[in-house]
């Protein structure tokens, strides 16, 4: 695969040694590291709505010198009855370098990407429920410039973990880094299906995975979901598994706070939590624009 | 406040220096002076459709060297229950240098600029009907351009007063730039209630307010006000309300005719008027950008 | 005309040094001759929806230095009772330096161009069924860049000839540039009505129209005029009048085939014949955003 189209499709394609590379490039130009000019054009492909991701990966485009084109997809030419694929290889042909694409279709990145030609790049910005490795490689980045290893960490993650493509790239990367304890918590039939594999524990109650747990990392919670698994509203789902000051005094001391965003104030997480000095929700913004930002120098240089 | 980060709430937040600093500075961009480089990224978030001040506030940006991303709240963010507190949070933690916005709610821009981090500076582009600053700002460098000084002029506001974002930042301006009569017209329950302050005189015909008039703005009236006010349709309301060449007539000999668009012909304004060569709408689009461009040089440029 | 503003209206109003100069220059970028820098700004304007072309124009635009400006028209000004000739005069005063234009109405694209103020240029995007000359351009320039001169060729031009716009600009190249026989095919109610002009050739088979055939255009069919002409599904209307390999074998031996996309695979084009070795389909998205870096160029410099 050394002299293949570099894609990004998820964590378990990546070496150990890309990961690094990675993580340690986006906490470098964070620290104000000299992003290089990459002479090429992206295009942002969103089939489900999204402010945040797309905007990060345009910011991300624009600091490394490349060109950012949007694609809105709900009035693209797939309403004319165009594949994807050949949505795909017609932008191919026109000299984008570059697609960043988000949809809900399991396994429609890898197939696509297998199918561009040669020296054009995919980035996965979400797959359905399988995957979202930007997200899980920036929130690896947020703690290493924060001087946080993950390597012998205990860390918890709370809510809806089984239908959450964030947590189902963290899944696969905590483990590369050397997470101690990996502790998935929340509503049972919101937890992945099956036994939980080696260093997996599954916590029925928020206390257990945030006693001394050193990151906490709370999930976003989807109100129909919230409905299907039977809390009446908002504030009851709020007392049994939103974060709260209190949990963190059984937290770890240094216990950090990380949520992908957007955040329920109140529902996942306490207002107080979210804004407090244990938070780096912000953080992690403000590192996703730095991992993207490697990301697309990772892909384009060679 | 000297040393805190800038932002455009209002006209009345400004010094009189600021105030001669913008309209000079985008005079001079007009006349050829060379824009400076501001090394910043502007996010527009517009909650109202618009495609002229976006576009506006777009080129300005670009020509100033900053990287413009459009936000199109529709189907961003909000819609997943995060607040537009956390929404501007988040674009501030990406590094966005600048946020342009429009919003009908009264008082969002101060509450939202006072939360932003240092550095980030927030834009007033339109707020609900209480203030609209570079319209008002836009107008001034129009005239000043022209070789009008409003010091000691007449100056007719005609129409939906009540209503009008860019007449009250107008009203806040002009006053300040020693206009000596600000004189304003339209039906009685689109006038502004209670007494008029000194200075202002509130007309009941159209006839009595462009009588030798230095300047007559033209506000654009909304179908739903008219509906409202009790005229049966657009040509009855310009029978009464709308300029028409004979009210230049009665005008000052110079009197000039503007309106912040956009116009509907034959309603508030009859066709021959917009195109006549008293009128100067095409070039306060054309210094809308220049404004915009001052405006990001003055909150970038310490 | 020699020192008025150049507009791109159709292919008529271009002589034939220009439509050389046009050809040979996109040839000359795809090759890899350095673009110029253009100092302006382009708005795309596209009141039909489409991805390709409009993506295919901001590249271009992006590639020669030029600043591209995105205007959805379901939700501008336009739906705020303001005229289309006030949207493009407005945005002429901004500076805007080209405005790229796709609108149904016929007749629209010349009317808006003679009212610009001199120095602000407009491109033909698309006009309703009849101008659509930077895709007969583009089809030209991949057959020049694919050593194949139309000089002399037999072209097939299949599907909705009477509703295409694709067809209607080819329509009036193909014989500028010295084709042979133009041959027309399509259901008899999809041809161009009264009597074909001479050169040109109504055909009532498809394998009549590939016969010998050098090049072969296929055009997309629309499924609204499939239903009306009778066709009762997209397999009965492929029996008849989709391309497929056996055509290419009566074709000339070389024999090329183009679409200008979005291609409906296995309604009038089959698979493997647009994934085929005679297939240009993806060389004319690629030579597309030459041309239009070409035009750009041909508007500006002078």
């Amino acid at each position: 695969m050394n002299d293949a189209t570099r894609h990004l499709i998820d964590i378990d394609r990546l070496s150990d040694d890309e990961i690094e590379t990675l993580i340690n490039r986006a906490c470098a130009l964070a620290s104000g590291a000299d992003p290089g000019h990459l002479d090429a054009s992206v295009a942002n492909l969103f089939f489900e709505p999204s402010t945040r991701t797309r905007v990060s990966f345009e910011l991300a485009a624009a600091r490394v010198g490349m060109q950012p084109i949007n694609i809105e997809m709900a009035q693209a030419s797939t309403t004319k009855g165009e594949s994807l694929e050949d949505t795909v290889a017609t932008l191919a042909a026109m000299g984008i370098g570059c697609l960043v694409l988000r949809h809900a279709e399991i396994g429609l990145h890898a197939r696509l990407a297998a199918a561009l030609p040669a020296g054009v790049h995919l980035v996965n910005a979400g797959e359905g429920s399988r995957a979202h490795p930007s997200q899980a490689l920036l929130d690896a980045a947020t703690l290493r410039a924060r001087g946080i290893e993950p390597a012998g960490l205990k860390l918890a993650v709370v809510g809806d973990v089984r239908h959450s493509r964030v947590a189902a790239s963290g899944l696969r990367l905590w483990p590369r880094l050397g997470v101690e304890e990996l502790r998935l918590a929340g509503p049972a039939d919101l937890l992945p299906a099956g036994q939980p594999s080696p260093g997996v524990i599954h916590c029925s109650t928020l206390e257990e995975a945030v006693r001394d747990a050193d990151v906490v990392m709370m999930l976003r919670i989807q109100h129909e979901r919230m409905d299907r698994s039977g809390w009446p509203d908002p504030a009851a789902y709020h007392a049994d598994w939103g974060l709260k000051s209190e949990h963190l005094d059984v937290a770890a001391a240094n216990c950090v706070v990380m949520h992908p965003g957007p955040i329920n104030r109140g529902v996942e997480i306490a207002a107080e939590v979210a804004d407090g000095d244990r938070s780096l929700i912000l953080e992690q913004v403000r590192m996703g624009v730095f991992m993207r930002m490697a990301i697309f120098e990772w892909l384009l240089k060679r």
